[in-house]
């Protein structure tokens, strides 16, 4: 008696940017985890929830979620243990993952623990990526344009150095690097290039062109989107 | 009476990677709008077929699909004024993008053509990028990792000096341009580390290292996707 683990992308926010596929499979689940905080909701849960049935266990695979840091090691070696106890005793196992599973996403470090162990099928999802660049109103990239995806926390030099080359840019991650990242886009002339969209998707979608937005930090679902020859929002 | 155009990803290819949202748009059309190549089926269409009711109206966007080349202005502008007098007459127009919408898609150029004309929304898909990763078997891009796209079609120098720098790329626009970035990825060392995806989530797909697929010339719908630790598929 062999079960599988499906990891699901369940999109960006929007409950009906889930899939078809998803959809059916959270409902087919016997077991349906998700990431979630150390105290109360997990976002990945509040999307897919109305595909949850009665009767469904669930398991909320709490981590501290830190600025900057990734989760322990421990964190995905418990998790995996249990998903493949899961698994291997019979159960169809779903993992909710925000977003697309293997675009930055967490699921991947419990994809390494699980395939070794159980059948483990992943399930891709709509991205933040492109859920950004529609709430921007300009296309990600274009032609033959190179699109280049920055996480925030790098060094101020690299950073530098990496959007002096880009022609398209999406910076995530941006956190508590808001200020060092608005540095290096104003030392490059491309401030005004740039779009700053948060909970992309959702009622509290906010976009705004980068000099229009003064927070000194931004929420871990927020992007910086750049275009150095700046006409995608002409 | 104002109508609306909507711009709907219909994903990389199965036709349950659709979200619920573009299923519901396309089943409450008016005019369900597509491209298509100068002859035979839209793929856009097809992946979409189970969401068209009868007595809904279909519109192909004829237009020569050739390697390296983008179609005419004069295609978008007729197509433009089609959507733009449907919306404007009261219609719920939806026009079926492969993929996302916004991720080097053909709809751009109609977005700009129509968004002074008309309503226009955006509803973004799964993305090839996305499911060629999954396809692949390893994540996208992890932790601060940068994550470079690159068009195939670019001069072999170039190529060279964006994916010299790279840490996860996606080759994109393939074509008649695999032996030019099989070139240049053997010189950089990267060859053993880059894996060949081939029309990802349907059932031909095909993934290979690069180093035992033989093409001279790659489909449309492929892609490379290259990790410098080459730890991704480990």
């Amino acid at each position: 008696m062999s079960g599988i683990v499906y990891g699901v992308g369940v999109g960006p926010g929007d409950p009906e940017l889930i899939t078809l596929k998803a959809a059916r499979l959270i409902a087919s689940a016997d077991l349906v985890a998700y990431p979630a905080p150390e105290e109360g909701e997990s976002f990945a849960r509040t999307i897919a929830a109305s595909h949850l049935r009665e009767g469904q266990r669930e398991y909320a695979i709490r981590m501290k979620i830190a600025d900057g840091q990734f989760p322990k090691d421990e964190v995905y070696d418990a998790a995996a243990d249990r998903l493949a106890q899961a698994a291997n005793a019979g159960d169809v196992v779903v993992v909710l993952c925000e977003g697309d599973p293997f675009f930055y996403g967490s699921f991947m470090y419990l994809y390494a623990r699980l395939a070794v162990r159980a059948p483990v099928v992943v399930v891709p999802g709509v991205s933040s990526l492109m859920a950004c660049a529609v709430a921007s109103g300009g296309a990600l990239a274009a032609k033959n344009d190179v699109l280049t995806v920055v996480p925030a926390p790098l060094p101020e030099e690299e950073l530098k150095r990496r959007l002096a080359e880009a022609e398209s840019a999406a910076i995530i991650k941006l956190g508590r690097h808001l200020p060092k990242v608005r540095k290096v886009l104003g030392e490059l002339g491309l401030a005004a290039n740039t779009r700053y969209v948060e909970h992309a998707t959702l009622d509290s979608q906010k976009v705004t062109r980068l000099d229009d937005f003064n927070g000194a930090t931004a929420p871990y679902f927020s992007m910086l989107l750049v275009h150095r020859r700046g006409e995608a929002w002409s």
